[in-house]
């Protein structure tokens, strides 16, 4: 009877990862300032019993007495999943967790400070710190997974998908892709001349619309709501999904967007297994699949033309009653599908933001494996902007302190944007052969694209990896081709 | 070192409790109805981590060999509270725990209709059950602490307050209170006819109002908030309080009040000694010191003369810009002393309040020890009403039935809300005699009031008991007199 137990015992720690995630949402989008310190000790006292529970050592016992037990399909996976995550979790000392969570608490600190100054060299001993104590973790999780240490840290956002697939998809795109980003902006410049929405849009419209487009989208307001927070986000848990937005009075995209992208991956919670729960395999595949549902709603599903031209009537009753010149179908549509070259990879559009990626991607395995030092960080970035996106930063705000994740020692995490749009890309094509998705959204119809996703996707929560499941709805792994055929449609041809 | 043990220990329960806290406000104040499923699911799980954290072995050794330390006074008190709790929680043996969470629970549902249908006979097996359980578990409780059963459940509600003292205030009380009410009612018929404010009242204006009146009282937005539930409460922790109300468009003192009353606990969880914010001792002394705070600033600050003048603006600006007889002092003044015989308990003034608690008491003291059967609970509440309120409910729907307390296996508790208001009226008028308190509420000035009220009530935390904290504030343990002398003046010479 050990699998049962395992399965008891892991529902007992999803249950109170839930809770966590459901304060770690008040924390960002209710808790006043002064609540900072307390919440703080709340959640570290609830992260040492996540500890405690997740490391306990009869963990490993159910598994080595389960190991040839019969199990159907989802058990299997189920106790594949528990088995990857109990190694994750005791692969790394506690001295080493502490130091760690220590490390990058300074870092952060530092960080923040040293960003506004544009001060890499006294940011550099926090990274370097960190950096060290990431590579010693990485090298922990790889001997007990038994893989490469930046492949141990890739697989604790995406299980499953290897070093050498990202390699091949990655060369591939970026073999193609500062061609193609040089011919968009070109022809974009040939073509007519972008007119601005003028504001101010006042934020209960912004907020009423982006209540519409959920609503239109399948967002179901009995199990979750819509708040604002200063970074976007989708949390609570998948019976209470919470996203977030922001909104800013002079511009209705970015929050807009931002809701139709949370609800993809708000989506994606409510339609993951219900009989699984609370259970590792009810839950999420990973982060590319995650990103894959977010990205399919907000570039592919939302930014079709057919999108626009249902969308636009609702913009122009909101905010331009009286119509004109920015409030076109055409115009919204070229809006919607700028390309630019920018410093900053949260404000690239789709066909700049895998350079961004890619770039991170690289420095950052060479980072792990010890091929890369801290303080050659500002240079490697500049030259690989300059390849990849074509520009090169005035400064390192800008460069290579402008993202949060390696500040926190979070390393593995950016390839998954990337190959979530790749696969975003793939799903919504194998979407479009099966049901007449243009029409539909025309209308403002997605109920027939979500059901697709839910039969798909969905239902299928953590029982096969990311090759698997884009193999099972689309009829093969993971690939650029679907991208690249999008993109080109979309900014070469249409 | 088994003290330092102690408060580690029991500092990571209050962390875990306080998260509790957080997760109960969103319950109620944030969570869309579908998540309901799944916050059981999270709140059990942290129940049952808080139960076995609470009930480890390990703090019975740890008191046990600190018994002997060298503690200064906070430390003892300390403890003192750890241990009261740790017999608590030790007493009473998981299976009964487990039954009586299904029996209240199961209770519950069963009241809601019965309730509705006036089903009185519908309810009571359910009741009996729960009854049943509680008397168990009042007997397991009043065994390990060495006391009565019912003691032993006010004791976790108030304690350090006996029985005896309640029979003997309450006793007294019942004395008076009767012919009390029959005259606060005939002077009041006798005097200028009412005139109802008539609304409706934006529910807007009064969020606006009753965050206007919180800031005046004190209230710290950067560690709080003001939000919405179905019953108002005061929830949160002491750096992040969460006070919550209702809107009544019709009616707008209900809403106000409930801000004030809240408003009041609210100024006691932040004002527990920060230094020991984390350990027992430095949580709230107990219910009926909790419910003196909110009475304080609800019932006895907010509705002396001095207070209405100083309001009577700000709701004339809000509601009545025109203004009128409603809106003068004299009139606000006297709807907000208003007496009437009622039958619901939380729709009672602070003359008949104490009534409906007596009777309560009464009732579950009986309830509690064997000598009165829950078949015979609708006749013993009419002949109560009628003895102590003095009138009788046509039904138990409004009778016996009204209150979820009991229903929810709540024993104990009742006769903290009546010691409250008595502490409240003795605590305020010592304030009054070292402050120009009435000059000071006419401008809206709360600042010296709560200043008293932390030197002397909130800084204390739980080390002292109930009588022990009011002798240190007032000179004297708790009694009726204070309660008395306000009422007579209040209601019968002003």
């Amino acid at each position: 009877m050990s699998y049962p137990d395992l399965e008891t015992h892991c529902g007992r720690i999803q249950r109170l990862e839930d809770a966590i995630g459901m304060l770690h949402w008040d924390m960002a989008a209710m808790m006043p300032e002064g609540g900072a310190a307390a919440r703080t000790e709340q959640m570290a006292a609830l992260s040492v019993i996540q500890h405690e529970l997740a490391t306990d050592p009869r963990i490993g016992g159910w598994l080595a007495a389960s190991a040839d037990s019969e199990l159907d399909g989802w058990q299997a996976a189920n106790r594949r999943t528990i088995e990857r995550r109990y190694l994750h979790a005791t692969a790394v000392p506690a001295k080493l967790v502490e130091a760690l969570t220590r490390a990058t608490a300074a870092c952060e600190q530092t960080w923040r400070r040293a960003r506004a100054d544009d001060d890499f060299a006294g940011l550099r001993p926090k990274l370097e710190a960190v950096v060290e104590l990431v590579r010693e973790a990485a090298a922990a999780k790889g001997e007990a997974l038994g893989v490469s240490p930046y492949q141990a840290l890739l697989d604790q956002y995406d299980p499953g998908t290897t070093v050498e697939r990202i390699d091949a998809l990655f060369d591939e795109l970026a073999g193609w892709l500062p061609e193609m980003i040089e011919r968009v902006i070109d022809r974009q410049a040939k073509g007519p001349a972008l007119v601005r929405p003028e504001g101010p849009f006042a934020i209960a419209d912004q907020e009423a619309l982006g209540q519409t487009l959920m609503a239109a989208l399948g967002f179901d307001f009995a199990h979750g709501r819509l708040d604002v927070s200063h970074h976007p986000f989708c949390g609570g848990a998948p019976d209470d999904v919470r996203i977030t937005t922001r909104y800013d009075e002079a511009d209705f995209m970015q929050a807009l967007m931002g809701v139709v992208h949370e609800t993809g991956h708000a989506l994606y919670e409510r339609g993951l297994p219900a009989e699984w729960r609370y259970q590792p395999v009810g839950r999420a595949a990973g982060m590319t699949v995650h990103e894959s549902q977010s990205l399919l709603m907000e570039m592919q599903a939302c930014r079709t033309r057919a999108f626009i031209e249902y969308a636009a009537p609702l913009l122009r009753d909101r905010f331009a009653p009286g119509g004109g010149p920015a409030w076109t179908v055409d115009n919204l549509h070229r809006l919607y599908t700028r390309v630019e070259r920018g410093l900053i990879r949260v404000d690239a559009d789709e066909v700049t933001y895998p350079a961004h990626v890619i770039l991170r991607y690289r420095l950052e395995r060479q980072l792990v494996d010890g091929t890369l030092a801290v303080a050659d960080l500002p240079d490697a970035w500049r030259a690989a902007m300059k390849a990849l996106v074509g520009i090169e930063p005035p400064d390192d705000r800008d460069g290579c302190m402008q993202d949060i994740h390696w500040i926190e020692g979070i390393f593995g995490y950016f390839p998954t944007y990337t190959l979530g749009a790749m696969a975003a890309a793939q799903l919504f094509a194998a979407a479009r052969e099966a049901l007449p998705i243009d029409a539909q959204l025309a209308r403002g119809e997605f109920g027939p694209l979500v059901g697709w996703l839910r039969e798909n996707v969905h239902r299928w929560g953590a029982r096969y990896t990311t090759d698997g499941l884009l193999e099972k709805a689309t009829g093969a792994p993971l690939s650029a081709d679907a991208f690249r055929r999008h993109l080109t449609r979309r900014y070469l041809e249409e």
